[in-house]
């Protein structure tokens, strides 16, 4: 499968309509539709899971009610199975928590006319210096 | 081809190996070897290069002489085609600047009994906020 060309508005487009997704309580269930039963991995603040059942488990776990989030930058790079590999630098504040700083990677896998996320990693940048 | 199960260490491995090189001006050409010279995409600070010979011309322009730096995480998974996704966070200092965080994303593809960098990402945590 060749180079999608359109890799970078792919990217920015499935980064909007993801934290859209995520943001809002009531909408974040239907990220389930986003991962794959199987094959999708997520590392979450360095703890691994596979399959959209476990990740979705964590997901859904997160205890804040509120989110207010500022995606500094999306960069995205064309894979050579027509997936797109992108990652956002942002600031997230939790509640009333301070406003962290955070990274996020995603690998979309084509799947028809679409994508789903094959593999998903997400760390605040805390240091322990 | 499988999941590669030595997905971490050689995530680890390659982390340690990689900046051993980048840190030390008279080995950072050697970076070249880590690159493929069609199929390697960078983005450093947005700016996306493609293929060993841009790629080491954007190293080898990089001007500071000194640089310190700490790994704060290496998270990594196992890709379908046997390579490996690796995130990692840390900190830099380059020359007497400011200390920053970064975060910097490699795709290993394997090739033979080895890898080479498919897909290299690179982004200070810099916030225009």
């Amino acid at each position: 499968m060749a180079l999608n060309p359109q890799y970078d508005a792919i990217g920015k487009g499935f980064v909007q309509q993801y934290y859209t997704l995520f943001d809002d309580l009531a909408q974040r269930p239907n990220l389930a539709n986003m991962y794959n039963v199987e094959t999708s991995f997520m590392t979450f603040e360095g703890v691994q899971l596979q399959g959209a059942v476990k990740i979705m488990e964590k997901l859904n776990s997160l205890t804040f009610q509120k989110i207010t989030r500022l995606v500094t930058s999306v960069d995205s790079q064309p894979m050579f199975d027509g997936g797109v590999l992108i990652n956002v630098l942002g600031r997230l504040q939790t509640d009333e928590d301070q406003p962290h700083a955070y990274f996020q990677t995603f690998v979309l896998k084509p799947i028809g006319n679409s994508f789903y996320v094959e593999h998903d990693m997400f760390r605040l940048a805390l240091h322990d210096v």
